[in-house]
């Protein structure tokens, strides 16, 4: 894939999110794809709780967003006009985040992005397992996510 | 407690998520609340996704709310003032909800309110796993949630 057809399928993830709008109002933008790690970013200042660090509410919406957005990624590389959904997803909060919000979103490493898309191509439908967390800044993580999505085609 | 007394401490929610931006956007109320079990509800359209079904992060942020609601009116009522953090979640999400958001949180069945204030009172800090749901107009749930809170007090 081209770094210009990466910047084009960033900027219908962008207009994707800014059409929904509770992640709208969240400011949510992409930052960055390379191929396996998609990275999303949100203000702290649309995205602040009572204690002046990010609502919890939003850690888990954005890593939900990144993982969902990965996964809409990789079906577009390979041509699939698939509909994403979320299944289940597991979050932990560990620690309170005092700056912009980034999430970084990748396969489980259990998983493989060849096996997703081959089983997508033969039933019009596959599941894959994919990771998120948001980092501190001086290392560690604010939250981690783990969730499962499910991609059905046309015809599933 | 006397129905004033559970006004005022709603309206106290509502003015404490009402402060959030994030959840100002998705213009989260309080809905009633019998002594066990707090209904927090949000309007469809400031929480719709691109397919015209509510946002997942909307469902997921709602339950957290209300389940977090939950437990600090649990404190309130017991006259401490503990700061409530989410530890973690699990969440599942079951069928698309074409209607206003009405997400509901309950203690969960095998924890009692009387055990974790007893905690609470001895130690200066106690958990509690809360659950929550959002229901669909027509039975079933939209989605799940089970969560760990975490209550500190000032000197915790």
């Amino acid at each position: 894939m081209t770094p210009h057809a990466t910047t084009d399928a960033l900027a219908a993830l962008d207009a994707h999110y800014a059409a929904m709008p509770p992640v709208a109002a969240m400011q949510v933008r992409t930052r960055d794809y390379d191929g396996a790690r998609l990275r999303l970013t949100a203000p702290l200042a649309a995205n602040v709780n009572d204690k002046g660090c990010a609502f919890g509410g939003s850690l888990a919406g954005l890593m939900t967003l990144a993982a969902w957005g990965l996964v809409t990624l990789k079906l577009g590389e390979a041509g699939r006009r698939a509909e994403v959904y979320v299944a289940d997803s597991q979050i932990r909060y560990l620690a309170p985040l005092y700056d912009t919000l980034v999430a970084e979103a990748r396969l489980a490493e259990a998983e493989t992005w060849e096996g997703f898309l081959a089983t997508y191509a033969e039933r019009g439908r596959a599941r894959a397992i994919v990771h998120a967390r948001v980092a501190l800044p001086n290392g560690g993580d604010a939250a981690t996510l783990v969730a499962r999505f499910a991609a059905l085609g046309p015809g599933a």
